[in-house]
């Protein structure tokens, strides 16, 4: 048996995978932030199973790990692929990482065989998506779409260091032109697909190992105040209450409603709080965050007048203040329509149904698809669909599947730039 | 114009409460805990009123202040009444000492006319009743009730001062016998009557200077813990959750919704939160306390079990887990009807109408009718009826009629034992 044969795919990438998740920044726990120790030490892994798997391979200057794959023709476009390698606190093995990982195993089968590919094929480890250390989401897809915020590089991590000087410590050029230069090219690319965990339960729960996203959600948030007047749990009578507790309740059941009413809505109230709330003391104050996401803008956007529109009435009805501050809006990334039906097709060749889903969760696809036509191969996550957790798991199988329909969809994107 | 002139009642007793506001644990609050400096200082000044007022005074074993206004027949029974002097934190300045400035008021009055009553008057400021320091909430009352309980003396200050040390420092016995002896004999009781601010809106809503209470609710307190499954904001479709926090909310609105449906009945959630909430992540857990009162104790307990019954009836449907854990569970403490309708025809005679009402809040007379029968009067807040706060007021005008109401029911109470 050897680790390049077609069918050992799946094995291999969980084998992979277990080996990065020996680095991490804390014992006991899976964390890997940006630009430490043990994310260095990973992105030499990816360095060195790309380099046996045929690609040329370079570190770029905010350290995502690239390399590509050439075509048979020199002018053929790039058809890119990728995901993140740093991972949230305590996390898990897959997220991320099992979209560098397969590319990477499928390219192995593909150079033993000695087997080119209509496009040049560009496998990028993404060095930063989380977060965790510069509150820098997507910063390492932001540079290849040539939206990098130059604004980061003075930004410190809790110990105060700079990014710049974080930069500079990883061998890395820390500076502005370095990474602005990493923007690509739209006419010389072909698209860009993104493998991921699914980090939800809808493929466990519908039995199937694969799914084909429709659209990478964007969130808007909400934070929501609620101002009644306190008064003695004891002597206040009902009807003369005005409780920013009661309220805030009425509220969150009429965001969980509103949210309710279209299949790829969601809508979560994940902080509350009644702050130094006392069991004798009706509550005055009441806290609480909204997060609200569609597959299509148009349907979170109504959602959000609808909620906004709910709780001001139940604000007026109940006489209490309720203040609605907007902390973000990010546009859905829709799925490139053609890039999704081949990728259903592959699957459907696979022998599973082509169901297709939204993304609740942010990808790196969708900063790219500011740049290029995008897609997402979303493989079930097991355990309940947890995610950000050391439970999060996946099997063999089902990156197996993954693995082929990668390759059949790599063997058939059109080699014309998109 | 003299102090102890019957119309001058009213100005004077709200005087005595700003010079005794004077004295606090805080230089910008006022806060009298048990025993400190400035709670001495106030009891001096109670002692000074009290002789001046004609009366013998003593200091008890648990610092209470009790002077007592002698009736012409030495064999009479006792009327007690007074209330607490002791503060919450950064409280009101006539939450419990109306009670004690108001009878001193009136026996200035009688002293000085040289009129005797039917029973001996023993006015009693009690000197904790709010359980800040010591946690120790009616200990002053429970002595008097002979319900004290011994464990106190050990229990520590947040100092680290034990009760007992605290008492031997202002001058007191200290020992366990010297406050059982406190302890009153029944027999020799005529009742007892409770003059307090009502703490609440109602009387101010209805326009009405003074209220005749029924009885003192007694708390019934929980502390529900809801646990769902945490989950990713984005990636869980709504039907898949099991959110803590939705779960909960709607368990408050369902405690809301009961506990409007009795006049004396109240319920209250002062606590809520999420532990550790995150924008982006599902409530796994959910925390709240209840708080539910009413003016019986069949119609609180028929509530808390419609409660718990909806609580549960609500986890079981979303399917998290509900943990109901009772932290107290206080008796209701009814007035005795023949001291209330005697106190109700003083209120008529005062051209009042007597509206009775019940207490919401706890008061020394909950303790006390332990011991002999227990009526209270109440007298209008204003400010929304606020209290346990430095906005609490009431009026000159309203201390006055409250000061004839109670110089009527003193004349009245007959001078048998009860």
């Amino acid at each position: 048996m050897n680790p390049t044969d077609l069918d050992q795919l799946g094995a291999r990438i969980l084998q992979m995978a277990d080996q990065l998740a020996a680095h991490s920044d804390q014992p006991d726990a899976l964390t890997v932030a940006y630009l430490t120790p043990a994310h260095r030490a990973v992105a030499a892994g990816l360095q060195r199973w790309m380099r046996e798997a045929g690609m040329q391979m370079h570190i770029d200057a905010v350290g995502n790990v690239v390399g590509r794959y050439a075509a048979a023709d020199p002018t053929a476009p790039v058809l890119m692929t990728g995901s993140h390698f740093d991972t949230v606190r305590n996390g898990g093995k897959y997220d991320g990482r099992l979209g560098i990982l397969l590319p990477i195993a499928v390219v192995s089968h593909l150079h033993a065989r000695g087997e080119r590919l209509p496009c040049h094929l560009e496998v990028v480890g993404f060095a930063e998506e989380e977060g965790l250390r510069f509150r820098s989401s997507f910063l390492a897809s932001s540079a290849l779409a040539g939206q990098f915020d130059a604004q980061l590089l003075d930004r410190a991590d809790a110990d105060g260091v700079p990014l710049r000087d974080a930069m500079r410590a990883a061998g890395l050029p820390a500076t502005l032109e370095s990474i602005t230069a990493l923007a690509r090219d739209p006419q010389r690319l072909a698209g860009f697909i993104e493998v991921h965990i699914e980090q939800g339960p809808v493929l466990l729960e519908r039995g199937l190992p694969l799914g084909v996203v429709t659209s990478i959600a964007g969130s808007l948030r909400m934070v929501a105040t609620v101002t009644g007047v306190a008064g003695h749990a004891g002597t206040t009578p009902m009807a003369m209450r005005k409780d920013a507790a009661a309220a805030a309740a009425e509220m969150l059941l009429a965001i969980e409603r509103r949210c309710s009413q279209a299949p790829t809505l969601v809508g979560t109230v994940g902080m509350l709080g009644v702050p130094n709330g006392a069991t004798n003391v009706i509550p005055g104050r009441c806290e609480f965050s909204i997060d609200i996401r569609a597959g299509d803008d148009p349907t979170r956007d109504a959602a959000v007048s609808d909620v906004i529109a709910a709780c001001e009435a139940i604000a007026a009805q109940r006489g209490v203040a309720l203040e609605l501050q907007r902390t973000m809006r990010v546009p859905c990334a829709p799925c490139a329509p053609a890039l999704m039906d081949l990728l259903a097709q592959c699957v459907a060749r696979a022998g599973v149904a082509p169901y297709r889903l939204p993304s609740g969760a942010g990808h790196d696809a969708m900063m790219i698809q500011r740049l290029t036509e995008v897609c997402m191969l979303f493989v079930r996550c097991g355990n309940g669909g947890i995610s950000h957790n050391p439970l999060e798991t996946m099997t063999a199988a089902d990156a197996q599947l993954a693995a082929q329909v990668f390759l059949d969809f790599i063997r058939h994107v059109p080699g014309t730039p998109r």
